[in-house]
């Protein structure tokens, strides 16, 4: 199984790091590639939506020869546009890691960097339906960009909010997000009383499990664009000669 | 009052129409803006995921020396992203219609034209908190953009399915819905049992409500980019000197 | 623009305050009525029930003329039943400015004065659809009457309640709510990390919002009734040789 | 137990209609009681705003020596309004109903007279918190006030309604509501596939059930108004020399 | 009216207390019935699902001749399929308790014995429909088996829990909630500013108030069965000869 | 990895059959255990309440030397009481099923054998927090073990409830539910418009990705019982010596 694994931000570190931390973890070749747009780090709403943009031109560039992709980015930006246009199966990082959470606990607590992100996945997690599995989301001072660049300093208030999780949100199970957090969970929980989960791996297993069921879906109309990058253009308006489905 | 008009897809006679339209009906200067890249019509979750990152960059390039934005598109895309970083009050055209649609009704019905709007407004309409305020959302066959080049022959469909709103799905009123459409609703009304309103006059009419009470609120901290349009850039990197709120 | 604004309580003193406030920041001209029975001030169930049948004795005495209703108690009272009788089109205080601040932040609180109001606040903010929207209420011990006998002491309570609202409850914008507090936003305003809108100017904007897009609805069926006024008789009961719609 | 019973429409008829019904099933004295002014039948959203004030003043003026009050329409117009202010339990028909019916099946069915009933029972229903537990609102084209006049003619009509709860709508159980369709649930339930229960029987069950548990709760404020019945200003103005809990 | 009081834990010693308190309190005849199997005291999920065989099993055994059936156990294990089965009306101690409260208060606190519980019984609560009206659950140390074996040292923390439901949740009425806990609620009373309720009596005041409404349902289809108890097995299989409804 | 397949009905048959579909698609030893009593099949709540039981009977024989429980009754019966005591992490066939068809299209349709199980799995769904992304449940007439003993004569029938699910319900993707149709997925697809996703497999590969995650949770309190199988009594004990967490 070949996965396009998108990192929708600028910065190829972040990517390579998630790429490297999913290698040993499942049972697939892993395709990098980073956004050509946009903000070095995610970390606020305007951030993610041009990410929204970056992670389609993204997939129309790199995403023949594979057999899923995943949008490694926690929040998830422009899932349900890719899933639209993708000829493979898109799952996102918050979109599996949650969904697998919740098989092993009823109240599930996300812990991320950066204060934004707050609202903007309590909107993701409502949209996904999964509102009333959620115990609360804690956020440390520092973003996603700041805990990759020194994650020792972070490990401290990461396991304090993973704690306040369990024992003030009620939380059974724990996702520690964020793509520039890969392999942060296993060094979190000694200190914390329930499960705490990588959402980079969790993310690529449910990659994995759901590539194996997927069948085809329709395609969406052709749609004539300007200005767009040649691979997002010609994704958008469909194969040649093709009509709507 | 000076307000920035965003038609975040790239056909400026779409613009043109919208602010024609409302210019008559508000008192405030217009001041149009076209997206610089992305689909001709809006009308696929990947056409609005890329015209949300073209609404902010149009917003970056004009909102100097306005009063208001109107992100006048029927489905608002990158509505909060804007709100985020626009330092003068957005007002987006479903936002706006559907919120007074609901001073005038209990249930509100929509009609837009292209199929795959459907789910993606019902979602919008979650997110706004007004899922139980809305009766159904009927979409013709052709697309907005259709509509806009053969306005009349769109007519007679509009106006069933909004009869099937207030007949079958029990609304007290229905938006009719979509830039393209600016001025169909007077026309669709007389067969209609309920009132019709346009989106496109709802919309600027909530801008003028909403920009007179608007007072100021936190900057998002500045974020590095690479890749964008310099306006936009710029606008994401907050004020020189400046830090987060 | 002709409006009727009802002040249901029985105090002539709130309902010329409320229009004076209003007069100066709307494009219309004020009507004002004061309910004929009830509590001087409205801060009870009992209060509001008695209240719903003032205001609609208000409505039919004095809507000749009128182009819109404003009815200018914060909760409400009566609101649908009035909407349901008018000849023209009805928008209450609490329904206009919640509608209104939705447009400018994702969650709303709201302050007003009367420990009771809280329950009855959250049933109407359930009832509007927009309790996800809702950041949550909080009541300073004075009520809306004590309050407007002696503003000045009760500005710091007011401030300090907006304030928890932005820090402890999460609110992007908060609504200062009551007749009796018709100005005050201003003056709290200072002390508040987020926009503080006054209700009594918000209902008024909504008003002229969404009276220019007003169209007809039907009538109800024609209803016979005791003791009641002759106008609210005569309101009820239809048209002379009018049938229902 | 001696039990006020309220009709809050303006007609002795139905008052007594519900007080025989009920005498000869429940274990208490029934003092009926009728609104002094309003409706003739409850039919409309003013209406039932008119009652919510009759009622008060039918309860300030009759409720002495009671043990415990039913108010009899089904919609329960003022019911929070007057246990707020009632010295003894109060029990409305569509809650008592509604909720006992909730332990018969899983899923309730409401038939009931008047079309413009059901949206006001629909946000009965759901500010009682059991939207979920509703299978549909089924009304049938004459009012309650239409079926008491006769009752032989709607009986068809009732029990068409109550089979497509059953069989469209997937009910468990049926409730047939209103004051004047007293005594009908058993001549309509031979056709119908499911329990059919009388809310004029349920309600006073309920009635008997709750008022055997209470116990006190804190009094309101004391309000003081104008222009209402003497025992009515009495109740508002609460104990002489009283404060508030 | 003859009542089948099923408690399905194991322990003769709270079936009896349950009954003995039921019997001055409702006129009927009280059948008592003890788990056959399972825990000696109800206090976690898995102890609840082997609950819902023995409650059936139990009612199996002892149904013939009885009017009703009361599933005294607050979390009611197995009660829709104690429903499915019977052939007389079932009501569950939770389930009857928790609808009366609701007519006694707006909102209703929860007080039981055993931390595991809280879970269990708020998704009871939603599964009910009523998690709007629920304040909140409010669990003390001692499970129900060890308040039964000495209630006079757990009055105090049961008091407190009751009163912060009232004060920090907002309930304005709690049930004590607990086959274990039989008339503690008196005793508990005088400490609490709201009212409190003995789920004991106020789940058998419903059975009586439910029991009088109950009309025929369809019985489930046959069922084939290994390695149950002879009772249980004839239940499942259905009537001799009779098919499915 | 070791799964310990849980079928909870008493028919070995079925239980083979779910063990042979799973060995071929996913890289564990399949460790097969069937109900020591309760129905022979699953196909009412009297039955799934007893499965409860059964299966946590099941895991308490078997679990030993295993590290993972797919508990594989589409209705997982019993699912949050095994996770509480089974010392390795226990998924359920619906739930896993769910979660991961939740990533392979908005809104997700249900197609099972036998009417009773819709109410059933609406009310699982809910628990589960995925009502929203529920399009419906379409139940065939013959129930799963019917479909077992004849597999050919329902293809038919499932097909077009597919289909349905699709074209009237609007799924984007629907799940064949139960373990009796492992394998019909793949003869259903070729006429169904969207992906049909088999129960047995989709859940199975659920097990797979979250037992790889799974970390220790705390154990419940020890629990004294009468009457269970000598496994289950020592699993509710506890470890030897050992105290609560």
């Amino acid at each position: 199984m070949r996965i396009l694994l998108i990192n929708p931000n600028t910065t190829p570190a972040v990517t390579e790091q998630a790429a490297a931390h999913v290698r040993g973890l499942i049972p697939a070749e892993i395709v990098p590639a980073t956004g050509r747009f946009g903000a070095r780090y995610i970390a606020s709403r305007a951030a993610a939506a041009i990410a929204g943009h970056a992670a389609l031109d993204a997939l129309a560039a790199h995403v023949a020869g594979c057999d899923a992709v995943y949008l490694a980015c926690f929040g998830d930006p422009g899932l349900l546009a890719l899933k639209e246009v993708s000829p493979v199966p898109v799952v996102g990082m918050a979109e599996g890691a949650l969904h697998l959470a919740c098989t092993q606990g009823r109240r599930v607590g996300i812990v991320t960097g950066g204060a934004l992100w707050r609202p903007m996945l309590e909107e993701f997690v409502a949209a996904q339906g999964l509102s009333a599995r959620l115990s609360g989301i804690r956020t440390v001072a520092p973003t996603g960009g700041e805990i990759a660049r020194d994650p020792d300093a972070a490990l401290g208030r990461l396991a304090a909010a993973c704690r306040t999780c369990a024992e003030e949100d009620g939380a059974d199970v724990v996702v520690l997000g964020g793509a520039a957090l890969a392999g942060l969970a296993a060094r979190v929980q000694p200190g914390v009383p329930v499960p705490v989960i990588c959402s980079v791996e969790a993310g690529a297993r449910a990659v994995v499990a759901a590539a194996g069921l997927a069948a085809g879906r329709p395609a969406p109309p052709p749609t004539e664009s300007a200005g767009l990058s040649a691979p997002l253009a010609r994704l958008l308006a469909g194969p040649p000669g093709g009509g709507a489905a």
